[in-house]
């Protein structure tokens, strides 16, 4: 795995390098016409959103599961607060991020790193910067247990949950056969199921899938320079990224604002010397949407992150128009969030756990 | 399993048949008849929800400032931290409230009082547990101002939507003539349109319009037992209180941690001895879904609740099947709330101001 990556390492950095070289070209392509088989360049390096709601890995995904997760999604008792839910920091309205730095959890306690989106989230190829946790039903285990987020216990989720009969009706419809219905896993796996349904259709689907008129000359431009420069190099595949580790700096490194030094990435998942400074390449769907950018969420402006990507990740300060021009272009990556209807939660009752804000008497 | 099950079922038998064999005089009344009159009797005390959203004053509601308001109202970003929307402690899928005891806001204090449901509260006569906003565009400004809650100020809420072209369009069609339209007055006028939607018709509702079905005959004897004893002088009216002042603990004070000694209540509104210790009736509609109660928030049982109305308010040890009776009538005020799509909110831009998490850098 190591040896792949280091491989895949060395030839991102000649490519990088054959690159740079090749500046002029790009330039001059920014004012130019717009490629012929721009559309068949682009299918060669993404893909377009399905219509349909994807599968995901051991977790067949049903309605009774969705309506279930999105229960949970929303329901703010699965903190040991009571306060908190995951759209507090996912938050559907705002791109499904919350528009943070980094977000506020128990106690007000501010998170090491910027809150990625839940849109589309179930493409990646791992969940969190670092990729640490290998889907989204693994993820959701994550910030419930944090004591950072929700500081709570699976133990005292699921005493909250056995304690309202109609979540036990609605386990029981989405987990039918199974003996044990209500538990932490298959609260899990219903959050990954209703987060499977978020999905983005953009601009940019429509302009893969033929439809020229989708996208304006300018984001198709926007493209052409994407895929020219090399960003579509770590930025690729259906989510425009979010299929890959790469060196934060690999060119040059970023200022310590945008990338502190006491956060190596990935390194605190592998060990690997080799994996220090290195994240999960950002998918770039709706990122118009997320600001601010970068794991450190020191960057409110879109074009100042594709700048610093310019001079960090390629090794060359982009010149305005072409920053202008891929900006264009992932504007047309911010897509439709299918209708969210509130759900109604179930009532409390009382043998309902007391929130920990009650018990602290804080 | 079965066997637990049937040997509980006997047991649960036998304890109803000695139940009802020792006490002759509550189950006198409940075994009785349920007076013919009982729906004219209601009648004249409380009134069913309207069929269509509630006029309010000097704010004509039109498609366009609910839309706004709706928007307003999911929208962190009229917080100073960028954290905490109306909809944080006005949760729309818990009831309309909470579920604390008071509420947490900046920087994760803790408020001074368990936040009211903003189900029906259109038909309040004032806001507040002291009535010191006048209806719900006045009540709207206060926490969005309050050091505990948003921490804002109306000039940053109105920089930050004023950075946002989308929010000057909706305010635009929303305020048509006005010349100035982006204002904080204006703001808590969209926020009280979109809070007047918020109507729950309750079974207790379709009894009242003509449906002896709509409520159980426990129901009934609830009703019937809620009115005689008196519950009815204050909790009366369209929302089954929430119509006028009254001192808690008239004929006996409840305990110190019920009604803190600090909080008087109306008297901070308005300097008047008589004013100790006055609160607006709780209005009653969805009480089962907005534990915890009293202004303090200290009781979670609405049994429990009701209890100590017997005591404080009439001055009387209610029956434990009083109790069960009138708390099946309370359960019948629990509505539907329409179908609420969340909002999407217009995006940031570079013009927005960043919330107080980033300007301290806390």
């Amino acid at each position: 795995m190591a040896c792949v990556h280091n491989a895949r390492r060395s030839f991102m950095r000649m490519l990088f390098t054959m690159m740079a070289t090749a500046l002029p070209a790009a330039t001059a392509f920014a004012a130019g016409p717009i490629p012929a088989d721009l559309r068949e360049k682009a299918l060669a390096t993404f893909k377009a959103l399905p219509s349909t709601t994807p599968a995901v890995a051991n977790n067949p995904i049903t309605p009774e599961k969705i309506a279930l997760g999105k229960a949970l999604f929303f329901d703010p008792r699965i903190s040991a607060s009571g306060v908190l839910s995951c759209s507090s920091c996912h938050n559907l309205a705002t791109g499904g991020d919350d528009n943070l730095e980094t977000s506020i959890g128990h106690g007000w306690q501010k998170g090491p790193r910027n809150a990625p989106t839940v849109l589309n989230a179930v493409f990646n190829i791992a969940q969190f910067w670092d990729g640490r946790a290998e889907d989204l039903k693994a993820q959701a285990k994550g910030p419930v247990q944090s004591g950072l987020e929700m500081a709570n216990t699976p133990g005292q989720v699921i005493a909250t949950l056995k304690s309202m009969p109609i979540y036990a009706e609605w386990f029981n419809a989405a987990f039918r056969g199974e003996a044990d219905r209500v538990t932490f896993d298959n609260l899990a796996k219903a959050i990954e199921a209703f987060e499977a349904t978020l999905v983005t259709p953009a601009p940019f689907d429509a302009f893969l899938n033929g439809d020229d008129g989708a996208i304006t000359s300018e984001q198709k431009q926007g493209l052409a320079l994407f895929m020219e420069k090399g960003c579509s190099s770590c930025h690729s595949g259906i989510n425009v990224g979010g299929e890959g580790y790469y060196s934060f700096g690999l060119i040059e490194k970023p200022s310590t604002d945008v990338l502190p030094e006491n956060d190596k990435g990935r390194f605190s998942v592998t060990n690997s010397a080799d994996d220090s400074y290195v994240f999960r390449a950002a998918p770039l769907r709706n990122v118009a949407l997320t600001a601010p950018y970068f794991h450190s969420g020191k960057v409110w402006d879109l074009k100042q992150a594709v700048a610093i990507m310019g001079t960090t990740q390629l090794g060359e300060e982009l010149k305005a128009q072409e920053v202008d021009l891929l900006v264009a272009f992932l504007n047309s990556l911010t897509g439709e969030v299918a209708e969210v209807v509130l759900p109604i939660l179930p009532a409390e009752t009382a043998t309902t756990p007391r929130s920990a804000l009650q018990i602290l008497g804080k």
